[in-house]
């Protein structure tokens, strides 16, 4: 059964459709306009998966474009591949891009979209859990610098999204486990419900019943949309989305984008946060406890890479989005269920939490 | 005296002001929100102007950029240099980037301003008249492609335009004939009262005479912003805007970007649109008399380069962002002072067109 959810943004609204057997030309053909489709993938993916969609897209100029697969391939460079198949092959404003694969080839072909001819239309595959729960939703698009993830980028929304559960079952362990990471944030920043139903399934999850993987996209979508829904462009609701994502980045920059999973610096960095909101008073010690064994639960990391120091981090998280006028902006918890934005805490603090998970 | 012009977006409305003199303080700090600011210009301008816009600036972060003048630096590797500066000098998301040059710096550093974090403030200052009445009105921002023109890019909106008189000045003759193009354009899609008014005073405009100018201006960006105020997005009316561009486009890509003028491709790809809105029936030869005459007297071009075939166009128009569907558009003359957009005519005349301006 396809369950549907839509993201409501006025005239920009569109559908995620959740379940098996996703690829289908009912469900594609309504959301290409233009008789041209460029399919962007990875070499991993690509594989696996896309001559099964080619036979369901339909008949028109279908060209496609193989990325290598991995977060270091987030580039500017890339993302020019990506314009010259466009070009080459003589796209037009009414093409559509589709994107088949994890965050990256999402971030990458959304940002392409938005930026091709000043905006083209695109929808999205979202191969990983990662990207179900997450990078498919929103319409965040984008690349990264050298100096920092994610820095050029555009806010547009895809036409649909098509989160395909069957395709899961070929997803390697680690990239299962960092989706989960997100899945967790959302019970973490929103919901103390699903927090508790993810720590009483947490295993079933792990052990990939689909059922329950089901139940929890469909959940963190709807958790997802509701927010971006209230806050499209991230001013205040939207960046409790970013819990564990500060530290997290500083973790991926310093180890070189690729070799931690996003979810992966996502769990440490939720793990950081939750010790920061328990100096602060807001977390019990049982708290911290019960997000480290739900984190470990999900085969998460819950310390900070060995090696990096907090003069390391404090340098790293500096240049993140989320500073504003040099003042750092943190999300933190209020309580298991409640995130919150906050630039009040003493900085004493937050170097504590950084010694403790680098030492 | 300061003549201002509101350009009605909804909550992403903006001034244009013109006049002379407006580095001011008064007229920047209004429009800067955050506490860092990055200068962006090029190699010509910069040593003119910069140090005047600098001591008119606030006193807070003040970063710079100088690019190689030319439209053949309005690439994505030039782009990638603002990003740079950006990061390495750690900008956040309240900076303000200013444009202090022609269409290309503008272009780009709007263009910069849409995807630098997804999107940040920033401030035009056209110093060319092509500038100051097109590229520095309506949002486009972008850069080019090697297979075609403004083919990476979005909308944007400035927070504010200082269109200031006093630096024409210093516009080589070629640069303000290639303004005048587009000024004439104006006349001839839009206002035939405005057109006999060129006629007359065409002469003057040429030499510089500064009333003559400022009137030229505001009356160009007052139809600009009239057309961009109805229709944001380029669905119709906004692409008679692009009356000479199809063809103009074509010119610059087979010269090479940079050595025809912008406003001198245009120039000849009007005389072009004239020619063929006559085969169509709608001009008369004197009507097609009076826009050679009018583009002669602002010393452009009425010609095609030598050497350039009818096929190199068709095949160079064809990339174009005019085309639907395989089917070219073309803004036209139904007749002097208002202009269409067409795909009503038949290719034989179109080729007629094309073998007479080239042969």
């Amino acid at each position: 059964m396809t369950q549907t959810l839509n993201v409501d943004l006025g005239d920009r609204s569109y559908p995620i459709f959740i379940g098996n057997g996703l690829f289908t030309t009912a469900n594609l053909a309504l959301y290409i306009r233009g008789n041209q489709v460029l399919i962007v993938s990875n070499d991993t993916v690509a594989p696996l998966y896309i001559d099964i969609l080619k036979q369901a897209l339909p008949d028109i100029q279908t060209d496609e474009v193989i990325l290598p697969d991995g977060e270091q391939y987030k580039t500017l460079q890339q993302l020019e591949a990506i314009y010259d198949r466009l070009l080459e092959q003589r796209h037009n404003r009414t093409t559509t891009l589709i994107a088949l694969g994890g965050g990256v080839v999402g971030d990458m072909t959304g940002y392409a979209a938005a930026s091709y001819q000043r905006g083209v239309n695109f929808i999205q595959i979202p191969t990983t859990l990662l990207s179900q729960v997450d990078s498919s939703v929103g319409g965040k698009t984008g690349v990264n610098h050298p100096l920092g993830k994610n820095m050029i980028g555009a806010f547009h929304q895809p036409q649909a999204v098509l989160a395909s559960t069957d395709v899961l079952s070929t997803l390697p362990d680690r990239e299962l486990s960092a989706g989960l990471a997100e899945v967790i944030k959302y019970g973490l920043i929103y919901d103390a419900d699903f927090l508790i139903w993810l720590e009483q399934n947490m295993a079933g999850l792990v052990a990939r019943d689909n059922q329950l993987l089901t139940q929890a996209i469909y959940r963190s979508c709807e958790i997802k949309a509701e927010i971006v829904a209230q806050d499209e462009k991230e001013a205040g609701l939207r960046a409790l989305l970013n819990l564990g994502h500060t530290f997290g980045h500083a973790i991926e920059a310093s180890q070189g984008y690729g070799n931690w999973l996003h979810g992966e610096a996502v769990g440490a960095g939720m793990m950081m946060a939750a010790d920061l909101s328990q100096r602060l008073g807001w977390l019990s010690q049982a708290d911290v406890d019960r997000t480290r064994t739900l984190l470990l639960a999900a085969n998460l990391p819950v310390d900070a890479p060995q090696g990096m120091t907090p003069e390391e981090f404090i340098s790293l998280m500096s240049v993140d989005k989320k500073v504003i006028d040099g003042q750092l902006r943190l999300v933190l918890l209020k309580s298991l269920g409640q995130g919150i934005v906050t630039d009040q805490f003493a900085p004493e603090l937050l170097q504590q939490t950084l010694v403790g998970f680098t030492s």
